[in-house]
């Protein structure tokens, strides 16, 4: 049984300090979806706020502006293929919970789903910066509740080894992806 | 011997895409710098732009504001001990080329350098947004020229097989790094 622990709010940029794809859930109006981001990265440490772009076009953008919140999901190796589909199909022609079998969970402090067996969760409020918003797709969120898939992250870092399917996402394009490799450390 | 090749903007952006650890070169009235940067990714696609967080009190920044240019340098894991000296390191302090032993190239179409032995490449004009700038140290630029070595990028996608000394890195903390792993296609 997977347990999520709450990660400390001051140190949850190390989530995403490594560059994973991640995928953007939402809800608004008694609607919910979810899309893949492979543009996401911290922007500050502490209150720790985060940095997406989700674009004009998507029915993300028309839930995000809609609540003002948003959850960045960390997905694993063993989604690869969920991630891929519903960063392939728009939820403006269906719910893409259904359509790729990815189950929603209630999430700690907003109405916007969590994903089942993501490794992190890192929920946002949005900051409003309408020039931002508009200009270039871009999204601060500030980030209220921060959890973690404690197989893979414990001490305020993830730690991958004997954990293969739990490795992050690193989109590249037409359908491939890195997963994150060998960690490392200098003297 | 390396051969480093000219990459179209229009596909840029998968130079970043998965997320790597970047040096940030920049230069202006005769004076130069390196830094590391955990949180850089892409904005846009064409024209291609380019997100980067630029603290105020790095040497760095004051750099950046005077030429309105910078270099986003995609580093490797051969590097690592360079780039984490860079990354702790301050150019207030004296000069992180020289301390470092990381040796600057010019770069095509700007004054700052590029940094020898990287993998990446994306020259970056400033997109002047003094809001995003003052308040969240967040810099957008526009990049006007992109290289990559051609034993890890061909055909508009980084290709680490047989090359591992040329993996991308993935900050952690604490001196530890991930480098980047399998890659692996979704059909």
């Amino acid at each position: 049984m997977t347990k999520i622990i709450d990660v400390d709010l001051a140190k949850c940029y190390r989530l995403l300090n490594h560059g994973p794809t991640v995928l953007v859930t939402s809800a608004f109006e008694g609607k919910q979806n979810v899309m893949a981001a492979a543009w996401a990265m911290p922007l500050d440490f502490d209150p720790p706020k985060m940095l997406v772009v989700i674009d004009k076009n998507t029915y993300s953008r028309h839930l995000i502006d809609g609540s003002g919140e948003f959850i960045l999901n960390i997905p694993c190796r063993a989604q690869a293929a969920q991630v891929l589909k519903v960063g392939s199909e728009s939820g403006n022609d269906g719910d893409k919970f259904a359509s790729s079998q990815l189950q929603p969970l209630a999430a700690q402090k907003m109405a916007a789903p969590r994903v089942a067996g993501c490794i992190g969760y890192l929920e946002c409020k949005v900051i409003q910066e309408t020039h931002n918003q508009q200009k270039y797709d871009l999204f601060i969120g500030e980030v209220i509740a921060a959890q973690a898939d404690a197989d893979v992250y414990s001490e305020g870092r993830w730690h991958f080894d004997g954990h293969d399917e739990k490795r992050t996402l690193h989109y590249i394009s037409g359908g491939a992806f890195f997963s994150i490799g060998d960690q490392f450390t200098i003297d």
